[in-house]
């Protein structure tokens, strides 16, 4: 693929990785290949492969040294894995992935559910990690999950999301992703948040990850940018909510993000027909189920009356 | 019921009308006048009961007259009833509604698609009724379609939008609402636009109606309301798409639009829980198929799991 200039957006790809791990059945390691050899030839930039947590915990996930071995290398694409501790380090290493991303809540009800210690904690089990992505030369991203809010503790105080950030970056992370996890942000609340954390960070090390459970992903996103954020999480189809609930709590749809923006002349990179293409591919071929994503039904929709116009 | 404080902004809702009229088969008259009986009690204070437009075209809601006589007069509800000409203007007069309905669109391909008449003699239709409904003490409102892009001509000139605003409010229409039909608009169009109708008329007579095709319609609420618009159309449970294509082309869910503000802190003046009730009683009891608002989904979907932990 020919590199084209700088776009103005990153769009994140997740869902591989944050959609896949959310599926009741594991997906077989060969769709899985497909699926990355796929969003590779979008334009995507950046990619997130896979989790290397320990397949008790994610046994969706399982193949991860397999599928990120044989995620394509190809020029403009760089791929991160998810990183629990020193021994997924070891295993993103050995699949010769790019970027090692951990995670941490910024709620301690939530990061004690999550990974069964605290966030003091967490932080100290990433030492080591960043010790030696430091000296390998391996890019660090963070996911700091609940800065909007939390299920156990509800409101988190922005300050605890701001003293994570200064903290992860101190520990040499590159890039810090900051979720919505349960989706209940808003624009307002976006806003003062980014605030808050630009007195910490230049907001180019900062991105977005937000869930759509009461639609306003978008609206979310628009108040990031506006508020200077340039990258943004998003999730194939809106893949990574419940199956059994249908447009419930999944990520923002990368559709959906590449749509907005470059229909607004804001550059992401991406060719929107061939993501679209892939996620039609993902919900027909492989979920045999409808995603949630809002661009993906209106040009599946859209495909589907030009086809009975052509037939009648 | 208690009249409150006069809330920040006016959520209207259009569902008994824009959303039953899309639906495959008629609902039955007495579960629509049970619908308007159940919206009057969560706190709305404009609700489009039905449409008047000819059987002939809209034969799911040829009981317009006896659903508009049924809906219940309480105090701080003002209903609404769509009125194409002089003869349904008559059917509005005579079940006793408060605000007669007008609808033209900003694109001449639609208008002539919708009415088979081009948009000058649109208007030219609408001065007796505006005369009679001045003379007789009845509010107009009127809709204006397509202002965001048309299906058939594509982008629509912000000029034509003003100019059909300008001339509505000579007509003596009360009230503009602009509709975004197809959901194609994004914040940054939404600002523009508004930025300049704020010319030609005070946004408090402007309405925001918006579909949520793409996933926007939140976004673009929240770029209308920073704008100065304070009145937004509304669907219950997002009613209005398309039911073969889920998630697809309906009107925001009224209750998206009011979660989105009280939890921002902007009243609303609706009771959240009563709506939801209303659109899980929609749903499950009269349509017996899922709609796609989106907080529908998370609230119902936390009942279920609320009530399969009690029954643990």
């Amino acid at each position: 693929m020919r590199l084209g200039p700088v776009p103005d957006v990153v769009v994140y790809e997740v869902g591989p990785r944050d959609g896949l791990q959310n599926e009741p059945e594991a997906v077989p390691t060969a769709l899985k290949i497909e699926l990355l050899a796929r969003l590779a030839r979008t334009g995507l930039s950046r990619i997130e492969a896979t989790s290397f947590v320990s397949p008790r915990w994610i046994p969706q996930l399982a193949d991860g040294d397999e599928v990120a071995r044989s995620a394509p290398r190809v020029p403009g694409v760089r791929w991160s894995g998810l990183v629990p501790n020193e021994q997924g380090y070891e295993r993103l290493r050995a699949a010769g992935l790019d970027v090692a991303a951990l995670f941490i809540s910024a709620s301690e009800t939530h990061n004690r559910k999550n990974v069964n210690c605290s966030v003091a904690e967490s932080l100290d089990r990433f030492r080591p990690v960043a010790a030696r992505a430091k000296s390998e030369g391996v890019a660090l991203r963070a996911y700091v999950s609940t800065v909007c809010g939390c299920p156990y503790e509800g409101p988190v105080a922005v300050s605890a999301v701001v003293a994570l950030v200064e903290q992860l970056l101190a520990l040499g992370v590159g890039e810090v992703s900051l979720g919505d996890t349960i989706g209940v942000g808003r624009p307002q609340q976006v806003r003062a948040l980014l605030a808050a954390v630009a007195g910490a960070s230049p907001l180019t090390r900062i991105a977005l990850h937000l869930h759509d459970t009461y639609g306003r992903a978008l609206a979310n996103v628009e108040a990031g940018y506006e508020a200077g954020i340039r990258t943004f999480d998003a999730s194939l189809g809106g893949l990574g909510g419940c199956p059994y609930a249908p447009g419930a709590s999944g990520n923002v749809a990368t559709e959906d993000v590449v749509d907005l923006f470059e229909g607004g002349g804001v550059t992401t990179g991406v060719a929107l027909e061939r993501l679209v293409d892939t996620a039609a591919w993902l919900e027909t071929d492989v979920l045999k189920r409808h995603l949630p994503g809002r661009v993906l039904r209106a040009h599946v929709g859209a495909r589907a009356r030009a086809a009975r116009a052509e037939g009648a």
